[in-house]
């Protein structure tokens, strides 16, 4: 069968929360002008990706494939395609298409747009043999970059590179990472490689060596009040992974003056802060998603620079509910990816 | 009697709670030798000054003197004072002394140092015929500034101004000021001049034409669930100078993307705010305190160049507890100023 021919996407769906997903056809409709459609090779799984499935944020609508953080080839292209050809090895994350005409959209922050369309809501994602983006969200992968390992970069890698460049984090700064997930173990890495001093924060003793592996400096159990008060005062930025309610005000006492707490994790209840630990010390929280398509294109040459690649398990395609099985006993080390070809 | 002669000042203490201030002399010892002596010109009422006579803080230790918005003339130096000379016009404002020599104090942001000394807390303020600061923290007021009018620019200006410079507000930013009072009029002046696009909330119909008068260019109810919709994803950036807990669900929604709500009003109760409120669109809720010395040589500049002064009510030094009750009432337009000479 040509690619023209191609009417059918085939994948695996999610048809109730916490149930496996199933094989699943669908018809995607006619190819947008503007969009690119990609054979997808490898595909990771996100914590999203789980959330979703069990309809957790209220905005699933069943059957859906889950799946955004593909890496695949471009194997047809719109009328209005720019940039790229058939082929060519791309990656698609979170989000999907922007409207590409806001003022975020003109001002290189598409992740803004308030129309930005994410990947799997409202849409099939890339635990499937197909998928298709607007062109300026499928990101061109450098060479230099093992495609099998590529995925997560996509949306956990982006997640935690992007308040890097928007923060204007500096090699000279201190910084801690809660939680050494999908997510965090990414953010050691980069880190380590932006120069910074690097403390890992992990309420799991095991995972404080294998931090020291990835790219910290220090490691710090956020339950160990001892360490923790070692540690007040002393951190420019704390980026927070975890998905989890902590114990915020003895976390923000690890930040000195002009202090940040960052979130890009989706932690299930409201943040209580009094304005007395800001104002004296000058701090901010802070929350960011996933980057712009300018800013995935940074890291992707910042990954090529310095040999930055995600830590995964791979599972066939086929075995996809053994992979989901896996990261929702919380094994995952650090990330699981799918194999398309399997 | 000669300056050197000095042993006591005399000022006016409060003594409880509530309760009136009465005359209080005091041994101020002797001289620093990093230390200037002020002969108080004039001296402005905060709303922190409430506080501290109220004991609202835990942290007022009776008979103390209030007043930390101080102009005067340097009567003595004491003999490792640099960069001042007798005779020469000074403000001095929340703070009156630093370390000098920590990370904080020596990159400029002396305001941040562990050991800054608040004027009032643990020491006696400017409702006094004589104050005593650092050198650092006792900032030369411009000739072009009228004296009378120069004291609420030390406390109630820098909270305002020193975000502006910190946080990189840009010309180009819309921004909003939350709370038409002693910070927020003057931070309505600040803005119009900073070249912003100026909005100011207040729950006070009859300030709402006031607030332009004083450099907002609209004028919104934060009650009006209407104007607040009509307003919602447009402000960069949301000055908050009210010390009551408001809706700030409701003021978040009037920020775009990669917008800001900073806090320099004392606001009584934690806030909370879910990382759906933050991450999508990539907020940050922040605070700061009062300016550090080199921020508030900068304001005063600005003033001086912008004709930029605080709108003040003028009352005897000696009428200090009927300023005090017009305060309590409400009813300061914007800053009650105290001189000293009657």
């Amino acid at each position: 069968m040509s690619t023209s021919d191609l009417q059918t996407f085939t994948g695996w769906a999610a048809t109730a929360p916490n149930a496996p997903l199933q094989a699943y056809t669908y018809d995607p409709g006619p190819l947008g002008a503007e969009d690119v459609e990609v054979a997808v090779e490898f595909c990771g799984i996100c914590h999203s990706d789980q959330s979703m499935i069990d309809n957790e944020w209220g905005r699933t609508r069943y059957p859906f494939i889950p799946g955004h953080e593909v890496v695949g080839t471009v194997v047809r292209v719109g009328d209005q395609v720019r940039g790229l050809k058939l082929g060519q090895r791309v990656g698609i994350g979170w989000n999907k298409g922007s409207c590409m005409h806001c003022a975020s959209c003109m001002g290189g922050s598409h992740q803004l747009c308030r129309t930005v369309q994410p990947t799997i809501i409202g849409g099939n994602g890339g635990f499937a043999d197909r998928l298709r983006a607007h062109w300026a969200w499928a990101i061109p992968i450098p060479a230099a970059i093992d495609p099998s390992l590529a995925g997560p970069l996509f949306c956990a890698g982006s997640t935690v590179f992007s308040p890097l460049v928007e923060l204007d984090i500096k090699p000279t700064d201190r910084v801690g990472v809660v939680g050494i997930g999908g997510l965090g173990h990414l953010a050691l890495k980069f880190l380590n490689a932006w120069g910074c001093e690097v403390t890992a924060f992990t309420s799991s003793p095991s995972k404080q060596e294998e931090a020291k592996r990835l790219g910290a400096h220090n490691a710090v159990a956020s339950t160990d009040a001892a360490a923790m008060k070692a540690i007040a005062g002393t951190l420019d930025f704390l980026l927070v992974t975890a998905s989890a309610d902590l114990d915020w005000n003895s976390l923000m006492a690890t930040l000195r003056g002009r202090g940040r707490l960052h979130f890009v994790g989706i932690v299930p209840s409201a943040i209580a802060v009094h304005v007395f630990s800001l104002i004296p010390a000058q701090k901010a929280i802070s929350g960011s998603p996933v980057g712009s398509p300018s800013n995935m294109a940074k890291m992707l040459e910042f990954c090529a620079r310095h040999q930055i690649v995600p830590q995964v398990e791979m599972f066939p395609m086929s075995q996809v509910n053994e992979a989901i099985d896996h990261l929702r006993a919380g094994k995952a080390r650090y990330r699981v990816v799918l194999d398309a070809s399997k």
